[in-house]
């Protein structure tokens, strides 16, 4: 039986524009995405909050994943809505609103069964609340957190107290360079391990990934993409199917985290294909290991 | 006997500030650093130009690397100078001046003995220039072309000539968006096959590179570096050690070109450790096995 994995972070109605399209009251929210990204390797154990107008089809969508909602808190009010626009180069996103509703008062309260849960992502919401998170957790095996820009700017002690208590950092490159306040990431990286977690793995978009452990490095590519259609969670797919495939396998070493960054890396390349998390509904593990065998072949030199 | 190579480009005095450094007079111009970087691996016969001002001590260090230089002309006047800075993210670069001098009535004469050399490198010079050298070659096996975004801004149409000319463009991803108008540049790869070259390289500084033919497609990272010192001159140090690395091999298959790349990478990587050529010119096969090794284990997985 597959290790279970927790998932904490924000469930949310996103409304997006690009270039060509313009989408309203979208599932997304950083514990969706990783969630359901994660589900395709282990059992998941969701941590959020919704609001009483949250669609029973987004909560039907979890179900029918197996995603496990007794810690999915509905609490009086409306669920978190941001909405943001892509310009055409899709590098570029501005945020136009953010409205935290009931995920303003959100007190993460993880079920006692759920306690000795070994594989924990924190997903993306404030230091504090990811702190809280583990001050509940019963000796986890291994912890992932991501974060961003804004957790840098407001709320930098906390995130560094944070990195102390974690095995891995997930942040994107411009996200390590504000946070250490270095440009080369090589040196970022290795402030960032300095700062406490064992591992650190940079995201960098269509450049792929840079995983740092003390003594080891990795790099991948991004799967090459000829049609991107919504960027947005991306990176918190990344995260879910990364703890996904560590607890699957229950390899912790720094063999097993370039394994799991591989698969992190193939499930935010179908996700970026549709809006929303359509393109993860109705994905197959067949489809996924198609990928993985084209990309493995993308880096590799014959002997 | 290995294949040799023929350099076309510029030779110049660089003078470039950095952060930290501010040196005058520096060798550079692309076909100096592809001359150096292309030695390692085949005899290069260099074409260029250079005024009478151009130091001894640069045309031994030429000498010194057994590159011919029979199509190293000297002109009556001054050397092509460039002078640049680099700020403390030295992904962002100014050209403070650009002195043409001998450069500027440039008409590269390939010596008779040099036409039928098989594998040529058109190091970054205008594209007009570059076709002139293909006009006087005699069926050349394998032909790589550089350029910048200077020569698509006013020589388009010569540089899309070009293309039709060449067996490989190298250059890096602003200028494959620019060239094409695309922001995706898996797109913008493909558009630019469609002008002409079997193979597109796109350089993407530290986040190494991309190759694409007709039904191929490989991605290696950047050599990981904490200090860099001089980013003047890895894209020319990437095409001369690819040219040269091909040259070497003899072999021109989509495998082939993954293994020159390889090449390209790693001399770029030593090249921008210090100013100017200074760190090729002690620059050793060890060295570059060493990293290679090194280099090759970053990006693979155990089976």
């Amino acid at each position: 039986m597959t290790n279970p994995v927790l998932v904490v972070g924000s469930v949310a109605l996103d409304s997006i524009k690009t270039a060509t399209a313009d989408h309203r009251d979208l599932l997304g929210g950083s514990a969706s995405y990783a969630s359901l990204a994660a589900s395709f390797y282990a059992p998941v154990r969701l941590v959020a909050i919704v609001g009483t107008d949250f669609p029973k089809e987004h909560r039907q969508l979890f179900a029918d994943r197996k995603i496990d909602l007794q810690g999915l808190e509905e609490a009086a009010g409306k669920t978190f809505r941001w909405s943001g626009e892509y310009e055409v180069d899709m590098n570029n996103r501005r945020t136009i609103s953010t409205d935290l509703n009931v995920f303003e008062t959100f007190q993460p309260k993880i079920p006692s069964a759920w306690k000795k849960t070994e594989f924990v992502l924190l997903g993306n919401i404030g230091p504090s609340l990811q702190r809280d998170v583990l001050r509940q957790m019963d000796k986890p095996r291994f912890v992932v957190a991501d974060t961003m820009d804004l957790w840098i700017n407001i709320a930098k002690p906390d995130l560094v107290a944070l990195l102390g208590e974690i095995d891995m950092l997930v942040l994107n490159d411009s996200e390590a360079k504000q946070l250490t306040g270095d440009t080369n990431l090589i040196r970022a990286a290795r402030a960032i391990l300095k700062m406490g977690p064992r591992y650190v793995a940079i995201k960098k978009g269509e450049h792929g990934c840079l995983l740092f452990g003390e003594n080891n490095f990795f790099s991948i590519g991004a799967y090459p993409l000829e049609e991107i259609n919504d960027p947005t969670g991306a990176g918190d797919c990344f995260a879910g199917a990364l703890i996904g495939s560590l607890a699957q396998r229950g390899d912790i070493s720094f063999e097993g985290i370039k394994r799991a960054l591989v698969q992190g890396t193939l499930v935010a390349s179908f996700n970026v294909e549709e809006f929303s998390l359509r393109r993860l509904e109705k994905l197959t593990m067949d489809e996924i290991a198609k990928r993985q065998r084209e990309f493995l072949q993308f880096g590799a030199l014959e002997a």
